[in-house]
């Protein structure tokens, strides 16, 4: 094998992270996420979103952020709406229902809700022997590599603050969304726009760890009940603050994604210039090129990647996805043996 | 502050764990578990326990581990008998009733239920009115200290086995337990004689983790999916599998527990000098030893620990914890220190 | 108002319940299910599905024979497999959700599952990120009036035996379903094809009451806890017995069934002589003719029924249930009145 | 056997209310409770707790009522607290945790919890690793035949209110409770001191059916969704309505109350008069008379009753139910024969 594409988190912790993981390792701290390098780079992100009165909590992974999050939002009787892409939809084992509620799944062409796909789930649904939708569920970047526009996520925005919808954002791969060269929104703008969210750290160069950011103050009430009933509040939990602070130190989560971003960028512009196309369109850190099954039967030699759909009967697109530690290098190579595997 | 004997994790992890974290770092791994890290740390949990055919999970906490074994046990009506003092009783925030079940809590002098106990449970639920206990919880070493024999759990064991219910051990101090001086369990005897338990990582010199062991094969089919379901599969299994590898080699896991158990002991030594009595019997890395309120206030100052009960109007006992980066002349410190206020 | 068509529930009981409900009200019976009366019906039931070993059970709704029949198959990470049209994916407010499973909804154009639909279900959820699928949902007749030949049932069952799949039917309209003059479907064969169904009581005749049967010797165990914890089990579990002890003495169960049917046959065949169409091909008791929206409007001054779904700008599909407490002069009056407004 | 006092459910219901089921029960009627019996009945309950602006939902047993009252007022880290006697922790299979939630159970001498028992529940209580109690369940009559005082339930209501605590009462002998003679409690009391109850049916002469009343406005919003996910509508509502209204005709509902407690009451003198104690002190219709063994084994070859427990080596408690339909002549009877076989 030469390189693996298979995702964004195949290698560890990017190194400032362990650094500072050694440097701080030895201080006795609180437990339970109530430690001073939590509550630094808590502050760091407030710095960021400019909200002083938001609140943050660390938890180890995104299903983990998902499920903690929307139970806590949903009455037993409420749903959440989802494109059927969406993580929760489809890879995260029923953790959802499993904390009692419905996905009101919503198919799409691009991984993103309108506002009319979720004006169609709250209309029909009207009365009490069917569900009560109550929260939207959107991914920025969706699991298509897709985003958002300032102007769609202030739409969306509306709509729900109009209809008495929570909007939550699951911000797996935010950094790679918001880096992306065709993205015109800020954390800043969705901390501003959305009641929840949650910042990507696994898929973003941590070892671990996911950022809640509570906007809504409403929703800060008691919240840590529910990490602690999930399992999710560590009892060392400068592991997950650590994180966090180094990524927000100078500004390193935003390099990191804008790495990614180019590297795929630049997988995406080698491809095309060999002539393929592309499932989705997508400036973000996965892309999903189509190549004659030939072709993707020959890569799988040397790279690592998942056959993500059947296109026809000769052909099938691929998940190709770029990180923080994938070098130039591997992604010259891969265009270089594309080419050559096509020729033949 | 001089120092804080407030619990087992407010330092970070052991240095060799950090080291084999920098030294791993870099490699492309298969995510959620299936990493090499983990499959080596496995191996040698394996090895220890004499257990080819055990299955290893590592999740990253304690309450984690207690909700996904419990509820992968248990049918929906069916319920978990633990001494009222036990983890998931106490200081879970109800996670156990929040995937449906009861817990059937029963009053202990000690920590540590015995067969009579289990037995009273069982007899008095009868019928389809009553939940139907199922599985019998114990920890080891207790929340207060205490542990259990070899003959002990032999007992409960068979007992469990006659009974159809289901033997699980919350190891979170299960490597202070077993290093006790007065121990003569193992972690071989513990395999053979429960269907199910943890080993705690945490509270032994690990950043995070706790690695559930199943020797029970008809209870190892589809796990991964309850870890799943509960936000458990970290993208970066590797986090995890790395501390428990360094743990198992050259058997550090066992050292740092002993290097805990014996700063408790001297602590307890240089207490009991001092004329002090303790709450319970411990020789585990958590006493209770029973102080004058004054010297209590007069500590506080310089020492972080808990009041832990009332014991009588002018005394309470406090709980101070040990671990593997309690320095000696930390102990030596605060017995000096004991004396001087006691002497006031 | 004439006549209200809207549901097969507008009326209470037949009377012959009435009348066995009074002649036995005052003898003192076991509560709980355990009286002599309902034992009297498990045998009547038995009788007719020819199977002995069956277990039967009384509860007092179809949604709550859905949520405690599918949660006692499920583990925890399981999902059950149901045509989006199906009763528990639109008309019972989450209640699967809400006992911790995913419903995984496929679009059909009958309200009916075919071996491919639940095939391509079980064959895209291959690993622990997603639900595992183990029950397969079908209701007879379907929510859209129409029926499964024996045929169908065969296939299906075999699917589901080879595939480790269990099979539910809902039956709140089986008596309508296997009276149909289209089907050559029995209780007995029903009996030998599921593992477990439920005869409806409610929609057929019963004050309140649906017949839970469990042919599938494994799935009997520990019944009981489910219902009880559920709040499925009545004080007075006589109220449920009774209805069915009268409904399967002379066969009257099958006699209310086949005059609802025949009540539906009769304003089918005026509607169609009328020249209307129909949404689905019913010949149950539940139809679905199209009509004009001004007719429609027409119609409503004097009936009560529900437009079903918008066909084009300027029709409707509506839906009319008949009962067994249906009169033939007010199918005759709303045929009559259909030809009048429809002349207009 | 010459008598059952098993309990007060073995007889069916009182026949004013099957002589209203048969005249009103071949009208038309809107389905799922919104029927015009229902909703007189819900005007009778309205007249007589003097609550104008409550909501009454019929439901079809106690453990359904207190599952669904319980899950709608609890988020999912909030417990209950009631005494350990209570229905909830005793005999309903783990209903309350199984959507969710811990019971603090506590340990009383008469089945009533007091002030300083809800406190001390309260105040160990103290964060977010421990469930936070928010309900407050009684039962009046108790479990154990007992009852509260208007003074002792203000003084719980204001103890709630003050601590932000709801306040639920379980009615299922509500009738028997407020109308024994040493109750100075109304139902008018109880609507304004509690913030939701319910009225038993079931144990007093209906043939099934609670009345929830929700005198807390904040409480009443989307109830109906609650009660339709866990299956509590039924379709045919109208069996559940008429109950209510023919209890609530006339002042039934009281005498039938009365009629059973004046039976116990004889029951108590009779036997008190032979030189018997009691382990209770009920002036409602379960009472507890503690008899010897020898006695016991007696009496059981003509009456169905409840051995409750064990007293000491020779005698034990049982259980005696009286009900509506328990006649004076049975009562006299077992009087006689108790002194027989005690003479003996």
């Amino acid at each position: 094998m030469k390189y693996l594409f298979f995702n964004d988190y195949s290698e560890g912790a990017h190194p400032k992270i362990l650094e500072l993981m050694a440097s701080t390792n030895l201080t006795q701290e609180n437990g339970y996420g109530e430690d001073s390098v939590s509550i630094k780079a808590s502050q760091l992100i407030k710095d960021v979103i400019k909200k002083r009165d938001a609140d943050i909590h660390f938890v180890s992974g995104g299903t983990q952020a998902n499920l903690i999050v929307l139970s806590s939002l949903l009455k037993p009787y409420e749903s959440v709406i989802s494109a059927s892409t969406g993580h929760i939809n489809v890879h995260e084992a029923g953790a959802i229902e499993a904390t009692g509620h419905r996905i009101n799944a919503v198919d799409t062409n691009d991984g993103k809700l309108t506002i009319n796909d979720i004006k169609q789930v709250v209309e029909s649904h009207t009365d009490e022997h069917m569900v009560k939708p109550r929260v939207v569920f959107i991914s920025n970047s969706t699991e298509v590599g897709t985003i958002y526009s300032k102007g769609e996520l202030e739409s969306i925005s509306q709509y729900c603050h109009q209809n008495s919808l929570y909007l939550y954002l699951d911000g797996a791969r935010i950094g790679s969304g918001i880096t992306s060269k065709d993205s015109d929104l800020t954390l800043k703008d969705i901390a501003k726009l959305v009641d929840i969210f949650y910042i990507g750290g696994t898929k973003n160069g941590a070892l671990l760890g996911e950022a809640i950011v509570i906007p809504n103050r409403e929703l800060q009430l008691n919240f840590r009940y529910h990490l602690k009933q999930h399992g999710a509040l560590l009892a060392k939990g400068r592991a997950l603050g650590v994180q966090f602070l180094a990524l927000f130190t100078d500004r390193l989560f935003f390099e990191l994604a804008k790495h990614a971003n180019s590297m795929a960028e630049k997988l995406t512009n080698g491809i095309k210039e060999l002539g393929y196309s592309f499932q989705t369109d997508s400036t973000t850190n996965q892309i999903f090129p189509i190549l004659p099954n030939s072709v993707i039967e020959k890569l799988k030699t040397d790279y690592g990647f998942y056959v993500w759909s059947k296109i026809d009967d000769s052909s099938s697109s691929i998940r190709l996805v770029t990180s923080w530690a994938t070098k130039e290098e591997m992604v010259d190579g891969f265009i270089d043996d594309l080419k050559l595997v096509s020729e033949k």
